[in-house]
């Protein structure tokens, strides 16, 4: 049985608590955060404080909480030889340095307040400075994921980085077709299946063979009868993908 | 019974021969293309012709072909009083003029050789010129899918230009998180779920709730550093999507 101790009630530490809470051979012990009212809404019937001098002994602390929070948070908790963790892409591990065990328990996933999560596939990213700590840590990951992988600080970084163009600029992507349907009268939903296969479809298929569309087949009469219907952002991505993609296929 | 005769054998052409072979109420009578091994790969037991004057007679015709060859096939079909309707999101239903009764049957999906598609959740865009031939490209349409649109051709092309966002573009963005991580020597496959995720989440939350990332938090820290790990395209994509991002939540 590994004992946690969970920091933060944003969303991102929700959902780890929620999938411990359902796992087998893992307990949270104590929930630590700033507001009671989130506190009790998360917590329910597991122990939790608003002070970090009350924290409990615990195997391990994950402090899943915003990265400009983390080394200030770390340098306020006594983490009695347990091992101390951050949940950020971005992050080196560096942040914790004054805990000599410490380390990454970082899930790649886009979390929001309310959606159900299904954690058995979300990929868990884990470093840390011992190898002991490393197979704790891989451990307690498979409690919840089938997938656990080992990064280090920079790979990580790097990963993330990745992570940005796939998750947050895709759904960029989809708020502009959403603002291109609201502003002819078309419904965002009749949308919804194509980006769906979009998504799917680069599990079989590599990106670069998938690709479709005016730019691919270098349709120039599409592309400039579609340049002349965008202004402004849309314009200039519109611009910018077509190039990008035709180079890849010349 | 709805007889149909299919023009081309390209991937839109062989998707819609599979789904209209397993429905009710229609029947593929012909097949045309100009390549006769892709012929008879795809229409199998159905007769097949190289020849538009060898044309038999029949409800529709579906010219499922590259938008710069549908005026000429338009123009040496004798379609015998058939209803004549092209698959194209671009092209206006006037590339069809010479046919006192045309059409639009325009399947929105990204369709590849090969991979399984089901045909029952794709939107199938619809326009015609009489009210009886709406009538029976909607009831066509119904024998594969549940959705049936009516949109006219300048909603199409909007329609068409917002899939271009959701669809190309979007996939080009996997295929630079694709490079990220062949150079940073990390799975492209880590990055799956969250691609699932991103694609499935607009269908509960808005995407302009559902952004995250560092362009939402104005987090100038992460961007910075993000920005100094990227050259050539992936930097100038980055700039203007964490932009226009930025600007939608000033």
């Amino acid at each position: 049985m590994i004992s946690v101790i969970l920091l933060g009630t944003g969303n991102v530490s929700t959902h780890l608590l929620n999938a411990f809470n359902s796992a087998d051979n893992v307990r949270i012990t104590q929930v630590y955060g700033r507001n009671e009212s989130a506190l009790k809404r998360i917590a329910k019937d597991i122990p939790y404080t608003r002070n970090l001098e009350d924290l409990k002994k615990a195997d391990v602390y994950i402090l899943a909480i915003s990265d400009d929070q983390i080394s200030t948070v770390a340098n306020h908790i006594q983490a009695n030889s347990g091992l101390v963790v951050h949940t950020s892409g971005t992050q080196p591990i560096t942040a914790l340095k004054n805990h000599i065990r410490r380390g990454i328990f970082y899930p790649l996933q886009t979390f929001s307040s309310g959606a159900k999560i299904d954690f058995s596939k979300i990929p868990i990213c884990i470093e840390a400075t011992s190898e002991k700590d490393y197979e704790l840590l891989e451990k307690l990951a498979k409690t919840i994921s089938k997938n656990a992988y080992r990064l280090d600080s920079e790979k990580r970084k790097k990963l993330h980085l990745a992570a940005v163009f796939v998750n947050n600029f895709s759904n960029h992507l989809y708020h502009l077709g959403e603002e291109i349907c609201l502003a002819n009268d078309l419904p965002f939903e009749i949308l919804y299946p194509l980006i769906e296969e979009t998504a799917l479809k680069i599990q079989t298929t590599r990106p670069i063979d998938a690709q479709t569309g005016p730019a691919r087949r270098n349709d120039q009469h599409t592309i400039n009868q579609q340049l002349k219907q965008l202004t402004g952002v849309p314009l200039e991505l519109y611009s910018l993908f077509t190039a990008s993609i035709k180079k890849n296929y010349e």
